[in-house]
């Protein structure tokens, strides 16, 4: 067969609808929190992908800049994890690779610790600062989810970085969000072995 | 600003318009990787991005599925790796985000070893095998580019996950094209610390 030349990602269309009212500022932890777990328990009911959402904004006013779901089943492609459509959503918004240029100050927001991709997307993406609502095996335990190995020190390595690392804010709530995936038997979408 | 809602990804024209001469089959471990060492000096020469291109192919016969080369600057995204690139347009044109469903056996081949984050595309994408022409400090000692912590045992985490690791053919070449890159003062498109 003839090779493929390109691929696109889209947000999953009731996402796309609600853009517009979404809150221009997430000026709290707090609010920036709730939104990705919100987004994540509504994409895995609407089966675009796992229970996963992040969301792009700067870090000391909260504007938002992008948002992203796991849309690795509405798409066909194993990367669309929502770290990687909320990080390469904002660089088409500010049209730029580094979301550090200019002196930017970004924040990712996401619902659980990074998998070991989004991990590296996270590094290379340019964000200052990275807000988790934790990081323990409860993802892993609750979902069936692999989140894949992780370096022994990956906080370290992300503050030597220059992206510091904030996490337990709306801890209990996004593990409500993966109790509830895991108990209705949907698609995990780990490769086969 | 109303967030972006889609991105999409190309290979680059001179590779597009190289896709139907190039082989329907690499057999050989040195077919596989002379293909990647020669698109990966092409790339970073035509600006599209650093000297990495990557293939996938059927691991018996060769038979080639995708070709990617690193498309950060052409694009405009930090994520567009060579691996990401090969990886998704597998799985575009195979159909399925799991490039291992119905049973295919596929390799991911390299001219080095994946970065922090296509270390953990590879293992969410399905290949069976990672082919590599080398994986020591030489790329990141003659490029500049921050290739990402990597857990330490990295090889036997993909092995445990059911994905071969082969390297060593082609790695002279490999690194021949890292010192031109960094000879040239060729942009390293790390993010701003």
């Amino acid at each position: 067969m003839t090779p493929a030349t390109e691929f696109s990602a889209s947000l999953p269309p009731w996402l796309r609808d609600e853009l517009d009212a979404l809150p221009d500022r997430l000026a709290s932890a707090e609010d920036r929190v709730a939104l990705v777990n919100r987004l994540a328990d509504r994409n895995w009911h609407a089966g675009n992908g796992g229970p996963f959402a992040a969301a792009v904004v700067e870090r000391d006013t909260g504007a938002l800049v992008s948002v992203g779901v796991n849309v690795v089943l509405q798409e066909g492609l194993s990367g669309l994890h929502a770290e990687v459509m909320a990080l390469s959503l904002a660089q088409v918004g500010l049209g730029d690779w580094d979301l550090a240029a200019g002196g930017r100050d970004l924040e990712l927001v996401v619902n659980w610790r990074p998998c070991a991709m989004c991990y590296g997307a996270t590094i290379w993406s340019g964000v200052r600062s990275l807000r988790i609502a934790g990081a323990g095996p409860e993802c892993e335990d609750l979902t069936g989810f692999d989140e894949g190995p992780m370096p022994a020190d990956w906080r370290g390595e992300l503050v030597r970085r220059g992206i510091e690392v904030h996490e337990g804010v709306g801890r209990d709530e996004a593990i409500a969000v993966f109790a509830e995936y895991g108990a209705s038997g949907a698609t995990v979408y780990n490769a086969s072995r």
